[in-house]
């Protein structure tokens, strides 16, 4: 007699991810070598995720050692801290109502440390000024991201609010908005040439909304995900032109921006752009960006603290993301304090400054490595093709597919680049993420993996596919 | 020339809370402060929300040496540490990918912290089975919550989809309900004898629920907030009898349930007394029971730690709350490990327990003795009456304000206990928020005030009010 409930549409409308089937299967797997019924690898190498410390990387010091500090204060009277760690302990407690780590903070965030990150930003744009009345602190940037989609996607409209979105595109993004009740209107990244947003794509997607939704925003991703672009100033120019002209709020993930391999790329903010691009568009685009502390040299997804900018945003619409952000109260002081820790580090004559550098150094030595290697390695295995890796924690080859080899993931009853990663996860312990997540354009085969993770995980990593790709190819073929 | 939002009109139909007014006019208070302009008192009293070490109470030292171990495993090799705060890092530690609390970890939670919770759980059910499927781990019961009225509440349902929740009620669970596009469905709580809830008050609620509403949940909050009524076993089988018979999804805000402080109180919990009930009650009713690190005696309010398990749902609708919780990636591993600490502390024997204990009773007889002493004394004041404080962290008396402030309180275009509680905040720098955000019954006037707070704050809060109040039944007498 249990209640017949009507799940809310839109959440049924939400996709399935492949991933989670294989997450599933690795759990499966993980048992059976504990177990010992598989012993044809020790473990399971996962670079479905950026997850930097799951992939080898370590924590930075520093920062550890200062919220270890405000976690247990009583550290600040040991030998084994530096001075400017117990400094800067002190200098956030100071920041926390009660002195504790404990308490709620202020919904938007720690006003110091909403503070630091004006500075931050202000030091990253060459100057521009940022307002910390428009900065939001949270549990990650995704979340961010969906407040802003709880306000922009009306579902009473006459017809269904819709954001532009890159393909391919990070799921979770697009699962947000579903959630919301809004529409996915696509536009194709170029492969070619290493994914392009081309403006006259732009153009087509908006057309191709026309008369069956009402598009409200762009979404970019900058430096990409899945697939590593860094655009240039002029390719953001182009955007900023594009959503100024069709009136649409601009959302920029930008929490890669401090992951940028290519030589002759380097990341620019879209805020710094749009400034520099002056009237009419510096004072009336809409813009909001989104930074995170769990991607880049940084890595500490498992604090959860990521940030909004908000830009040429009407206090009215302000009033209402505060309202969105004020419902979780506030995101955790230690994801807080990380985002502090980033985006205002030791400095030149501090105890810790030397050592800092050195890790840092290390981890964006590893990436820039990784992305070079990797993508080789990728272009030498046959059928598969890689763009080169400019920036991001992902590269996302292609990879051409036997026809025997979908004719049977078709029987399977699963996407052909599915098929493949289920049989790298189940044959060679190696979890990566299908393109069909990702919204990949029809009758292509891709592959996600994360690059973020030490050289000997990569080299294992690579050594296991190119065994595994070589099988499958000649299995099929 | 920027686009003309039409903003979401469930976000807009959300209230504006008279505390976020009161909270802008105490940064501007304290500000005062700093500057000298304000002398009369030295800082503002915040018991405007429960968050205990900001009045005072003191974090857990186990609690707190094991988190900054995690954070920082070089402490493990220090002397400082007990041996049994070193175990329960490094287990801890363990059960993260890579080592790190700078991880991902799944979107329910670690595998192994979820364990440690269905076990105490089946504890204090009295060994009633938890099954580990069961339980979602997030930043927060609110953000359980609100996940799981995504998936309830069905805006394109030809009825809108209602909840039936108390008055008083806290509200951010409205506030939620409302940007979900639900209705809120008020049943009144009896505040003479308690705040009590009657079944003949549910079955007025539902009936007026009719024809203009979808009626899919009731809400219920044990030990209450904002009063502090403690049910019964037998108001427990009422209500559940009664989801019984209308098939309405139970959600059962639980998150008190360590403060009980009544001599002939004790908490039950709404799943305990489900299966107890038996058949056809314990296999259909569908439950789910909030819990969280932010309240009670640990009080770890900035770590952001919640849980809700969740039972006799269709397995169907537990894949669609999965989804929910998968766009928040996971809650933070800090919060993650502080409901460790909370549902599994030091036992018997280990070198921890005499301090933990001493320390958790320290807390528990304050949280006693305030609960007691503040009752007596607002029962003292002229035109204040309190029923007694059974369970949770606050107090929630009523106040008969005379017509002379009312009226002036109409001409500011205020709720008149918003102008009882801005006079408070500016005459004698105390925070507290005002009935009016609780939905309470029209005509009538209170105030909630937290009590979790150290003894020499409770009586310095006392002592501010009873000078206030006698002044301003004085001026408008």
């Amino acid at each position: 007699m249990s209640a017949p409930l009507e799940i809310n549409p839109y959440v049924k409308n939400i996709q399935q991810l492949q991933s989670q089937k294989l997450a599933r299967r690795s759990e499966q797997i993980q048992e059976d070598i504990r177990r010992g019924s598989i012993t044809s690898f020790k473990e399971v190498i996962d670079v479905s995720s950026g997850n930097p410390h799951s992939g080898g990387l370590r924590p930075l010091t520093f920062v550890r050692q200062v919220l270890a500090a405000c976690f247990y204060p009583e550290l600040l009277d040991s030998d084994g801290l530096k001075a400017d760690v117990k400094q800067r302990a002190e200098k956030l407690l100071k920041t926390c109502v009660g002195g504790s780590v404990g308490c709620y903070t202020n919904t938007a965030g720690i006003p110091e440390v909403i503070h630091g990150i004006t500075e931050f930003i202000s030091r990253r744009d060459g100057g521009v000024p940022c307002d910390p009345q428009n900065i939001f602190i949270s549990s990650g940037s995704q979340w961010c991201l969906s407040n802003i989609l709880k306000v922009l996607v009306n579902t009473k409209s006459s017809l269904p609010c819709a954001v532009l979105s890159p393909v391919p595109c990070y799921p979770t993004t697009l699962m947000s908005l579903r959630a919301q009740g809004g529409l996915h209107v696509p536009y194709r990244l170029t492969e070619e040439g290493g994914w392009v947003l081309k403006g006259a794509e732009l153009q087509r997607a908006l057309q191709s909304a026309q008369g069956v939704s009402n598009p409200v925003a762009l979404y970019v991703v900058n430096p990409g995900n899945p697939a590593g672009l860094v655009q240039s100033r002029a390719s953001i120019q182009e955007v900023i032109r594009f959503v100024y002209e069709n009136r649409l709020f601009l959302l920029a993930d930008e929490v890669y921006q401090d992951c940028v391999y290519g030589e002759n790329s380097c990341f620019v903010s879209y805020k710094q752009v749009l400034m520099e691009m002056g009237p009419p568009y510096s004072h009336s685009v809409e813009l909001a960006s989104f930074h995170s502390a769990s991607k880049g040299v940084i890595g500490e997804c498992g604090l959860r603290g990521g940030y909004v900018e908000l830009v040429n945003v009407d206090q009215a619409v302000m009033d209402y993301i505060y309202k969105m952000f004020s419902l979780d109260s506030c995101a955790s002081v230690s994801g807080q304090m990380v985002l502090d820790l980033m985006t205002n580090p030791p400095q030149p004559g501090e105890p810790s400054y030397p050592l800092y550098c050195q890790e840092k150094e290390e981890i964006r030595r590893t990436l820039v490595h990784n992305a070079l290697k990797a993508t080789e390695a990728m272009n030498l295995l046959l059928g598969f093709s890689c763009q080169p890796v400019e920036g991001g924690a992902f590269m996302f080859p292609r990879v051409d597919l036997p026809q025997r080899a979908i004719q049977r993931a078709q029987e399977a009853e699963l996407p052909a680049d599915m098929f493949y990663c289920m049989r790298l996860l189940e044959e060679a312990g190696l979890m990566v993420i299908p393109g069909c997540d990702y919204q990949q354009e029809e009758g292509t085969y891709h592959i996600r993996i994360c690059i973020m993770v030490h050289e000997e995980v990569l080299d294992e990593l690579l050594r296991r596919l190119r065994t595994f790709h070589n099988k499958f190819m000649k299995e099929f073929s």
